[in-house]
């Protein structure tokens, strides 16, 4: 019983939601994100400054097991059929493929070897809705054909940088070689994963946990749902990385797979699932800041990080306002939607964090893409609000949001 | 990326979820406690037979959370009243100290040093009321004094086990030497520990709470009060690791403290531990039958256990019916209440994981505890329902009891 207070998983979890709480309390007072309090915090709380907790051991355990609750969590409020409205389709696509190219280029250009510069180009594609969805309910916009467009493409924006991390790995794994035939296997054994996990989860797992929600069994434990989605979350993620795909892929899948069902007699596993959330994403968070190591900046990599955070910016407005134009929005609406997308936020982190843990970008370049997600960011509701109050966008009916720090 | 998928915590956290699960259904098929199925089916995945998972690493430190959960939650629910009712104390003092001496006697006799013995004493004070509490649902008689008392006692003997377990901690750590000086300092810190604790936690952190709950930050991010009741409970565990009593001493008054406070704009506190409690106390009582190492049952330690097992019920039967019998209750119904109050359940397994942690006992001695624990609460539902058959205790109101699996 003899052990160091300051290494006990006790005074761990106490301090990291310490920190997170911090974080909410200066987001709250600055207006920003949750999600940029607890890593500017966690920042400051690790080796950066304070050192009082590292990334190790426990800590980076549950950081883990918090990146599979939060891609589990935001699949189970993904709505398959977000998924096949093309013209949200359109503006994804093109909202993905620039900032790839715009970020690869960059890399390359700062001299970064080819397996570092895809998976840089990688980091710039997703895209983090939840501020644009808060300036646009501020403004009273979120019913909007503008807000849909956004939020619709996000959604699809998540699918696919899912998709480019997993292309990504592989092509890592293959020691960078770049061979179309992998490329290809690798888009079959993704799109196999996602069909037949998605199959084998709705129609399978669906009616079974049906059958669970209805046994004798969930009458005197009504817990056993929640924990049978959980174990099927991890399951995924496990699977997943069996195959050579990310983990969150994993548990995103299951998540999208068990989000439709209704229970009638047991606790609701998607209550249980945000209240894990609750706690494990907050600490996944502030576990990202005090991953950055601001003395890892050298002259060079700050020069990398305007640089990137500019062309991040500059491609996923233009690739946004472009289609968003051709479909028929407005100037300043297709500006709206181009930087309302700008934000990279949590997805971004977790795919700096994926390349970091597999050794394909280096401490300094994990820094540089997460305070390029932090500056895109903390920036997008300046912008976003002057385009919005030139913008004529007329109200509409409740649009049910993904709910997201 | 590449590492051994078995050793993954995604494996890890499935299995520990499915063992879980299928102690559920094995539990449910015997009518035994969930946790029975939890600790027997960890036992078979445990090194005793499959060797799949091992107490180690990521594990070891869910399992530590999920008791410090276990213990907050207990405490949330926990009622500063009932605890003042004599009558009930007097059949919990009762029915502490005689198992305490019988533990202890039966531990000199098989020869274990005088460390050893007084935490196997300890380990024989501790009731659990689960499955009690569900005997007497099944058969209608929840409601009738006879309950009330073996409810009102065994909340009692929570906080008696849990002094005791401090004043155990304290004596080894003083290397086994009886002090009277030693044992006052102890007994005055805890005290003082409980009290101050509860006092700050009640008026100071209680109103603080209150506050939080009416911030302008809480309206925006509903969640922050529970973050902030799951840092205090592993603080609490932390101060108490400080001062040399056991972390769930530390998270169970952090409960208490905070169990009686009405929130209104923010999320339950409550719901969130009891979700939290769903996922990481399945994998605490998984986990303890993973500790348990059958193969160390010497033909002497299977004695031990057949004697310790007889000398736990023997006591608590005896130590409840006599001041049961001196209160004015039938031979009966004094016989319902000792049996009532026999099974060990998940608090000696939690006492014998802290002698395990200390040295204070063998592998072999926490094995004979754990399957000691098991065997009272199996064998409980049988002795229980023939008296109860012949008692004749009335029926009355509603009566709200503690949720323990």
């Amino acid at each position: 019983m003899v052990e160091s207070i300051l290494t006990s998983i006790e005074f761990e979890i106490s301090l990291l939601l310490f920190i997170s709480l911090a974080g909410y309390l200066i987001a709250s007072r600055f207006n920003q994100s949750a999600v940029v309090g607890a890593i500017v915090l966690g920042l400051i709380a690790g080796p950066s400054f304070l050192g009082l907790i590292h990334y190790e051991g426990f800590v980076e355990g549950m950081a883990r097991f918090g990146v599979i609750v939060l891609l589990f969590v935001i699949g189970l409020e993904f709505k398959l059929k977000d998924v096949f409205n093309a013209r949200y389709g359109l503006i994804a696509l093109m909202g993905v493929i620039l900032p790839w190219i715009g970020g690869f280029l960059v890399a390359r250009m700062f001299g970064y070897e080819l397996a570092s510069a895809v998976f840089i180009g990688t980091a710039l594609t997703a895209t983090s809705t939840a501020i644009t969805a808060n300036v646009l309910k501020e403004m009273g916009k979120l019913q909007t054909e503008t807000a849909k467009a956004i939020i619709g493409a996000a959604v699809i924006d998540d699918i696919l940088a899912l998709v480019a991390l997993a292309l990504t790995e592989q092509y890592a794994l293959a020691g960078g070689a770049i061979s179309l035939g992998a490329i290809s296997f690798t888009l079959i054994k993704a799109l196999a994963f996602v069909i037949a996990g998605s199959i084998l989860g709705t129609k399978i797992l669906g009616s079974f946990v049906t059958k669970i929600d209805n046994s004798r069994t969930a009458r005197k434990y009504p817990e056993i749902t929640f924990i049978f989605a959980m174990m099927i979350a991890f399951l995924y993620a496990m699977f997943a990385e069996v195959i050579g795909l990310s983990a969150i892929v994993g548990s995103f899948i299951a998540g999208v797979s068990l989000g439709g069902i209704q229970l009638r007699n047991t606790l609701s596993y998607k209550e249980g699932a945000e209240y894990l959330h609750i706690i494990f994403a907050s600490i996944f968070f502030v576990s990202l800041g005090i991953l950055v190591e601001i003395k890892t900046l050298s002259f060079i990599l700050i020069l990398f990080l305007i640089v990137l955070t500019a062309i991040a910016v500059i491609t996923k407005v233009v690739g946004c306002y472009l289609p968003a134009r051709v479909l028929g929005f407005s100037h300043e609406d297709s500006a709206v939607i181009g930087f309302g997308m700008s934000p990279r936020g949590e997805m971004a982190t977790v795919i700096a964090l994926i390349g970091l843990g597999a050794g394909l970008i280096s401490q300094g370049v994990f820094t540089v893409i997460v305070l390029m997600s932090l500056i895109t960011t903390i920036i997008t509701p300046m912008t976003l609000k002057k385009w919005l109050a030139k913008s004529k966008g007329g109200r509409g009916g409740y649009l049910e949001l993904r709910r997201r720090y």
